[in-house]
C-alpha cells in the first residue's frame, strides 16, 4: 500500500517545476560539451581513483575528453552499487537515450558518440532545462565576479565567501578583492568598506545569497574592528599570521559578512563541516573530507547576534542533522537546507528528512539542492531526492499521521519549491 | 502484513492502564483550564516564534487566555507537518470532541469555547486521568517543596537537584536551602547533612527518584569533604566562585546526591546533555538547546563507585542513543529512560527503540515518559510511542524473530508499565 | 513484495560457502566442548551480570561447566529481546535439536545433555563447520604465536598488535618480544627489527593481515627512530613512562607496524574506538565500551603516508559509519569491514550496510566477520546479517533502483565473501 501511496504522491510532486537554489554551474558554459565533462565530475573520479584507478590516468595533462572516459568506464563495473552511479545512469538514458542500464567497455563508445551528438546542438542548454523542469538555477561566485555576462533572473548569482573568510593571507585573493572593490585597505574598517563593495555590486546583480562553506574548527564571535586593525594591517602588507592572528581575521571577515547579510537583507548560506584536502593525494575536488565532532552551539553568538539574517544552514555529516533539526525547531533565523555531499545519498536523505518533516516549522525548510557543476545532474539528483521525499509522505503522513493524499503533496511542493521562493525570492 | 500485525499488537497495548514516571506537573493545578494552557505549552509558542511569531506577541504581559490562543493559531499552519502539533490535534479531538483535522483562523474559537466548557468542569481533571488510564503521574519537585498537600501515592514526589547542583552561587538557592533544612552550612560537612535531610524529607513522602539535568560538560568526579570545604565556606559567604570552584562545588554536590540515593535507596534519574538559555531571545523554556559531542565515558567514575544505585539515564542527541544501549547492555545500574524532548520525535524514536529492545535486557527498559506540564499531553505523547513501539514489535520481532504475537505484546507491556513499577516501585 | 524479494535473495545467499575473516577462534579447540563454552560468550555473561547476576556467581573458581550454565539459564529471560539472545536459541535449534522456542529452567537440562553428547564426539569441530558452510576461519594470533600447530591454510593467522603499540612498558610484554625474537632491544632500531621479525614470521605461515584495536583518543603519526630513541631504551630498561611518552612510543611502534605492512604487503586491520575496562567491575571480557567522540580524520597522516597498504576499518559506533563510509569512497587504500560488537545488532547493521552500499565502491567493503571465540557462532551470525544484506538488496537496489534481482544477488555474494579472497588472498 506505501508503495502505490508513494507512487501517487511522487507522480503529482514530479509535475512541478524547480528552482535549484545551490550549484556550481558556470553560466557561461552551463551544460556538458561531451561526456567527460559529466563523467569527469569529481562523483566519478574520485569513486573510479578509491576503486584502483591512477589519478595520473585521470588527470594527465592534454588528455582528450574520449579518452578520459575510455579510461574511466573500465572501471564503472566497481561503482555501480552507487547511488552516484545511477545519477549517470539516469542522466543517460534521459538525456541520450541509453538503453542499457550498465555502462561497458562494450557499449560506452556508441554512447560517447550520441551523446556527443545531441550536446553539440546549439540548443542542448535549453534543451537540458527544458527536460529538467528548471526555471531558475542558482550559482556560486567569486567575490570579483563581475556578474556582467549572463542572464541573473535565471542563473542567479550568490556571493560565495571562502576566500575572504579563510585566504585572505595569500596575496592572490587580496589583490583580486583589491581590483574589484578598487581599493586597497589598510586597516579593519576599509576592509569592511572593501567588503560593503561586494554586497552592493552582488545585491545590485540581483544576488540571492551570500554562501560559505566552514570547516567543523571554526566558531564565529565578534570581532571589533578596533580589535582587528593590527591583523588585518598585517595581513595587507603582506606578512604571515600565526594561528590565532588567522582565527581573529577569519572572525571578523565573517562577523563583517553577516552584519552586510543584514544591511543588505541577504540570507547566509552556512555549509558547515568540511576540512579540505584531508586526502592529499586525491583527484581533483575528491581530497575534502570531514570531522563529525562539530556543533551547532558553535553557532551560538552568531545566531543570537543576528535574528535577522535568514541563515539557511547545511551540515555535511548526518550526525549533525538532529542538531540542525532542533536548532531550526527553535531559531526563527535558521533554515534546514538540502542534503550536502556525504549526506546527499539515500539512507541519509530519508532519516534526514524524516526529522525535518516531523520537527522544524514547514516553511523553514529547503528541501533540495543539486550543487551541480553541470545542468545534466540537477535530473536525476532532484528525482533521488523527490523519491525518497515522496516515500517518507507516504509512510509518515499518510499512512502515519492519517493526512488526506493531497495535503502531503502540498508539503511535498513546498519543501520542493515554495519555500526556495519565500525564502531567496520569487522567480520571475 | 506488518501494518496489521502491528495494529493487533497496538489494540492489546492501548488496554494497559499507564504511569507516566516523568512529569512536570503541579498536582495542585494539575489539568488545564483553558486552550491557553494548552498552547501555551512550550512546544507551541517556541515553533511559533520560529516560525515567525514575535515573542512579545506571545508573552505581552497580563495577555488573556483567549487572546493568546487567538494570536497563536494563525501560526499553527506553518507547524501542522510536526509531531508536536499532532499531539494538539490529537488532545483536541479526544479531550474536546473537535471534528476538525486542522486548527485554523475560522474554527479556533468555537474549539476555545467548547474546550473551556469542558475544562471548567469540576471533574475535569479526573476525567483526563481516566480518558488517559492513569494509574500514577510522577512529578519533578523542587528541593524545597512541602510535598503535603497533595496525594503522593498518586501524584508522586520525585526530587529536583539541577539548583543544588549547579546554582549555589544564587543567594535565593541558598536561602531555600537554609529554610526548608534548617540549618546554615559552613563547611562541606554541614552541607552534606542539610542535603540528607531533604532526601529524609522527601523518601518519607513517597519519593520515588532523584532527578537532575545535566550540561553535556558536566563529568562527575569524586570530592571529598576537605576538597570541598574552601569553596562551600565561600560560597555560603557569598563570595563569587571562580569555574574551577564551580565545578568542584558542582561535583561535590552531586556525588553527595548519588551517595543519599545509595543510602535512602532512591533511583536517580540522570537527563544528560542539555545546554542551557542557547537561544538568548528565545521564548519561556523555547531557549535550551545542546551539544552533540558528550559521551557517556564522563560518567565512568560515576557509574562504576556506585554500583548500588539504579541510574535511569535519558540522553538528549539522538547520538548519544548507542552509547546508552551499549552502556546499560553491561553495567548492572544503568536503566534506559525514555525519549527525551528533542529526542521525542518518531524518527528518533522510532531508531532508538530497536536499539534498545535489540540489546538490552528487557528487564532494564523504561521505554517512555510524557515529561508533560499539563495533564492533557500524557494521552497524545503515549499514543505516538505506543504506535512505534507496536511498529518496532512487529516488525522486528513478530516478522524479523518469529516470535508469537503474544510474546511481543508482553514484551511491549513491560517496558511500557513493567519496568516502571519494577525499578521505581509498585502502583499502589 | 518487498519480504518475497529478500526471502529469494536470501536463499541465493544461503547457498554460499564462507570464509570468517576476523575471529578469536582458538585453532587448538575451535569447537565448544559443552554448554558452558557457549553460554559462557561473554555476550551472555555480561547481559546476566547486567540483569543482576553476580559476577562472583559466573567466575566462582573452579565451577563446573554444567553449575555455570544452570546459574546463566534462569537469567536469560531477562534477555529473551536481545539479537545476542537469537544467536544462542539459533544454535542450539541448529546444531543440538533443540525445538524449543526458550530455554528455561525446566528444559536446558536435557539440552545440556543432548549438546554435550553431540559435541563430545570427535568429529564435532567438523560438523559445525559443515553445517556452518565455512571454507576458512582468520585468527587473532599473539604476536608471539609458534604458529605450528595448526593447519594456517585453513585457520589463517593475523597478527595482533595491541600488546606491543600499547603495552610495551609491561615487563612480560617484553619478555615476550624478546623471546620470540630471540633479540634484545635498546633503541628504536632494534626494536624495528624484532617487529619485523614478528612480520617475517607470520607472513611465511600464511597471515593474511595485521590486526589492532585502537582506543578512541589515538592518533597515529611517524615518530623517527631517532625521536623514539630514548623512550625505547627507557622503557626497554624497565623504566615507566609518563603519558606523553607512551603516546610516542605508541605512535612509533605503530607506524613501524604500518611500514612493514607495506613492506611484507599485508592488510592492516584497523579496529577503531574501544576504551578498555571502562566498567571495572565488570566480567571478564564484559568491561571495554567507548567514547563516540572519535574521528577518522585522527588518521589523516596514516592514510596519506601509506598508500600502498590496505587499511580494513571496523568501527565501533554506528555514528563513526558515516565518516567511513566518506573516507573509504574517496581513499583507495580504506576497506569498510564488518559490523564490530556494540554496531553488531540488527538497527546498526542495517542503517550501516545501506550506507555502504549506496556509496563505496562495491569491491571495497567486507561485509561481515563474526568476531567469534568458538566456532558454532558464525552459522547465527552470519545468519543475522545474511537476512539483513538480503533485505536492503531487495529494498535499495531491486525496488528502490529497478536491479534484476541476479545483479542484487551478485552484489551481496561478492560483499559476503568475493571481496574477502580479493583483499585477503584466495582460500585454497
Amino acid at each position: 500500500m506505501s508503495q502505490q501511496l508513494a507512487q501517487e504522491i511522487l507522480g503529482e510532486l514530479e509535475s512541478l517545476r524547480l528552482i535549484d537554489p545551490h550549484t556550481h554551474i558556470n553560466p557561461m558554459s552551463a551544460a556538458s560539451k561531451t561526456l567527460a565533462d559529466i563523467m569527469g565530475y569529481h562523483y566519478y573520479t574520485e569513486l573510479a581513483h578509491s576503486a584502483g584507478l591512477a589519478k595520473n590516468r585521470i588527470e594527465e595533462p592534454g588528455l582528450a575528453p574520449k579518452e578520459k572516459v575510455a579510461r574511466l568506464v573500465p572501471w564503472l563495473a566497481t561503482i555501480e552499487n552507487t547511488a552516484q552511479y545511477s545519477w549517470l545512469l539516469e542522466i543517460c538514458q534521459v538525456f541520450f537515450g541509453f538503453e542499457g542500464d550498465q555502462i561497458t567497455e562494450s557499449n560506452w563508445e556508441a554512447l560517447y558518440d550520441t551523446s556527443l551528438a545531441r550536446m553539440s546542438q546549439p540548443t542542448w542548454e535549453k534543451q537540458v532545462l527544458e527536460t529538467s523542469g528548471l526555471d531558475q538555477v542558482y550559482l556560486t561566485n567569486d567575490f570579483d565576479d563581475p556578474l556582467s555576462d549572463f542572464d541573473t533572473s535565471f542563473y542567479v548569482p550568490c556571493l560565495r565567501t571562502d576566500d575572504l573568510v579563510f585566504h585572505l593571507s595569500k596575496t592572490v585573493v587580496r589583490e583580486r578583492l583589491k581590483k574589484c572593490t578598487d581599493s586597497s585597505p589598510t586597516n579593519a574598517t576599509e576592509l569592511k568598506d572593501s567588503l560593503g563593495k561586494l554586497f552592493a555590486h552582488f545585491t545590485a546583480n540581483n544576488a540571492r545569497a551570500c554562501a560559505i562553506s566552514l570547516p567543523p574548527s571554526f566558531a564565529p564571535e565578534r570581532v571589533t574592528s578596533e580589535a582587528a586593525d593590527a591583523v588585518v594591517g598585517k595581513v595587507f602588507q603582506g606578512k604571515d599570521l600565526d594561528s590565532n592572528e588567522q582565527t581573529l581575521l577569519s572572525r571578523f571577515v565573517f562577523w563583517s559578512l553577516a552584519e552586510y547579510c543584514a544591511e543588505y537583507k541577504l540570507p547566509f548560506d552556512l555549509m558547515i563541516g568540511v576540512n579540505r584536502a584531508v586526502f592529499e593525494a586525491g583527484v581533483y575536488q575528491g581530497q575534502d573530507l570531514y570531522d563529525k565532532r562539530v556543533s551547532l552551539i558553535q553557532y551560538k553568538p552568531l545566531l543570537n547576534a543576528f535574528p535577522e539574517v535568514t541563515f539557511p544552514i547545511s551540515v555535511l555529516s548526518e550526525t549533525s542533522n538532529q542538531e540542525l533539526v532542533s536548532y531550526a525547531w527553535i531559531f526563527p533565523n535558521i533554515v534546514t537546507n538540502g542534503h550536502w555531499w556525504y549526506s546527499n545519498i539515500p539512507v541519509y536523505i530519508e532519516n534526514d528528512t524524516r526529522g525535518r518533516l516531523q520537527a522544524v516549522p514547514q516553511t523553514k525548510q529547503i528541501g533540495y539542492y543539486s550543487d551541480m557543476y553541470k545542468l545534466e545532474f540537477a535530473l536525476p539528483k532532484f528525482a533521488m531526492y523527490r523519491r525518497i521525499l515522496a516515500k517518507v509522505l507516504a509512510e509518515d503522513f499518510v499512512i502515519g499521521r492519517g493526512w488526506k493524499s493531497d495535503k502531503a503533496v502540498e508539503l511535498g511542493k513546498r519543501v520542493l519549491r515554495g519555500n526556495v521562493e519565500s525564502i531567496f525570492g520569487k522567480a520571475p
